[in-house]
């Protein structure tokens, strides 16, 4: 009944981003996203907590919002003020937070709140991509700062606020992943945590922190957040039953769950890096990552990561190319983001023996495997 | 840590929709929103798939996803894909079909897609509060087309089209919402289908067929969809749970769980039409929808249903006005939308009782119950 095709060119919106490729199933060895470990995900607790919700609650399903209005399930963001004030020093009430279908949801939420075309923000020169590709996409100059071990450097901050100042430009906000940076897993110590909250009052800047994943910290120690929080969602919720579910679960299970899942973590890790060290040698520089589920390296200026990637995916191994993770295209260059909790750990081997050899013949880096000399351990 | 208050008022991005009201709970009889009959819910079900769907594919909640790349849970599509050729025709693929977080992120998507400020589209002159709002926050002019008992008059749509032309102006979309129409419960018949397709080839301008309500048909007879999609995602896809939930639950339920529901619906209408006979008599107006979950109603021209609602609202009903679902404001003001579908049979009647006290106090219409003329039933 359908005209077999339209011609829809001459109605696109102008400036629309290039079509999505087709999907075509996971590679072989895979590094890339935020994905997590399957062997991790604790289904029978959550089978558990779902028909308990369920058999409680269930036909609640039936109104937007539940019984809980617009911010989200109550139970939820109780059990999130009251896991805020414990780990991370938040104080807030359960009708100061605000349940969205995921952080890009938030992201959205909060540049739609601040961000005009042509404004400026700060944010950490190494990033997370879907918080970079926004910016770009709304237009607005994105100054990045650099980072060390200890994350977000504050006296780069403190230049570039004052840069800023004497160009008449006030800065929208300051985004920050302070505690297991995404993507170099630093922690922003304590001390400069007060001087960023010292620079933000002094210029009037807000700080936008976002916690992704500081409950994945090896020790379990973390410093208190930064923290600040704003809202305006037009949708009709965020998904209901996933609330309730999770809600259930974190209830019972949140303050086991997290330590198993980060020794877990902690030991895939250790494999990615022996794995590195074995089949790199010196070419592959990194730093132990505090906490999370991603490792940040360096490979020789010879190397292009982007070209590597697409080398690499012909061969089944996916690896995620650090320009897309930086503010300035030659610092990501020779970069890459491996995820390591998603691969088994022998795919994790595997996956890396088959990226050096890709790596090797493509840009003779590195030298074969009698030849690679030792990193010393950090 | 942080500073207790921080003024935001110089940051705020131009052009912000107001603060929302603090949600202060549901108001005793509450015939707004598109919520549902609680009692309908099928909670043992939902169990049974939740424990089934978890048990089996649990653990790919690890990842992004799941199995199924970026358009959504594989089998949740397939089953799509099966009951839109089953019941309206529609011939597709899992792949041509994306899964998104409620109905409000496809609108904003196909938005995205096409409109920029300044554009034209077409829409039933009464409609979906969601899309009008989206519409007039875009900055797009939105032509309003009149409907009759059959829906969208598509003589209407003819000369709007002509009108553009004749002005050099190319519509972007004509946005339909053909089966149980919200907020007139109507449906668009077989003959104006295809009147409206050919005027769509004849215009070039396509049409965004929005089908929220048709499953929900008293008689379970629907004309075939007008049908067409598009995509341009930047989450990390919508509620990966739910999928998996609903697609377990509607593989082995949806044919039987929808009549029911409908039957019960049903009777949930006769009941609010009833109410309405007896309580306003000739004072309200309205068509026997032919299905879904909404009443539209016209009182007499010197009711102002904002202003009911303001005072409805004091007395523990919610109404929607009907101002908010339409694109004049003349045509809008003395109408207003009731959900059946979540008030119990007994709030229903209670419900329209309270109301058309208010509305004799404020308004001095309907007269008195004992010189209430019976409306005619249609």
């Amino acid at each position: 009944m359908a005209s077999a095709s339209f011609d829809f060119a001459p109605l696109w919106a102008p400036s629309l981003p290039p079509p999505a490729a087709k999907w075509t199933g996971f590679p072989k060895y895979n590094f890339t996203g935020g994905n997590n470990d399957a062997d991790h995900v604790p289904v029978d607790r959550l089978m558990a907590a779902a028909t308990a919700v369920l058999a409680r609650e269930g036909s609640t399903l039936a109104t937007y919002g539940l019984e809980s209005g617009p911010l989200g399930y109550r139970p939820l963001r109780e059990f999130l003020a009251g896991k805020l004030k414990r780990t991370a020093g938040i104080a807030c009430t359960a009708d100061e937070i605000l349940i969205t279908s995921g952080s890009l949801q938030a992201l959205d939420l909060v540049n739609g709140a601040l961000l005009a075309r042509g404004d400026t923000v700060l944010i950490e020169q190494e990033s997370y991509q879907g918080a970079l590709t926004r910016l770009a996409r709304l237009g607005v100059n994105a100054v990045g700062i650099p980072l060390d071990r200890d994350g977000l450097r504050t006296d780069a901050v403190a230049a570039a606020l004052d840069d800023l100042k004497r160009r008449g430009i006030r800065a929208k906000y300051i985004y920050t992943i302070p505690t297991v940076q995404n993507p170099t897993g630093t922690i922003l110590s304590e001390q400069r945590r007060h001087e960023l909250l010292r620079l933000s009052e002094q210029h009037h800047v807000p700080i936008f922190e976002d916690d992704c994943y500081a409950d994945l910290i090896w020790d379990g120690r973390r410093p208190a957040a930064l923290y600040a929080i704003l809202a305006l969602k037009t949708d009709a919720g965020s998904g209901a039953l996933e609330q309730m579910v999770l809600a259930e679960f974190c209830a019972s299970h949140f303050t086991d769950h997290v330590p198993r899942l980060t020794r877990g973590l902690r030991a895939k890790l250790e494999t990615l890096m022996e794995a590195l060290a074995e089949q790199f040698g010196t070419s592959a520089e990194f730093d132990d990552p505090k906490g999370g589920i991603f490792l940040w390296v360096k490979l020789p200026d010879a190397v292009d990561t982007q070209k590597l990637a697409q080398a690499a995916l012909a061969a089944g191994v996916a690896i995620n190319p650090g320009r897309d993770w930086s503010t300035q295209e030659a610092y990501g260059k020779s970069r890459l983001r491996l995820c390591f909790a998603n691969p088994s750990t022998q795919a994790i081997r595997e996956g890396v023996a088959v990226l050096a050899d890709v790596c090797r013949r493509e840009f003779g880096v590195p030298q074969r495997i009698a030849n690679v000399e030792r990193r010393a351990r950090a």
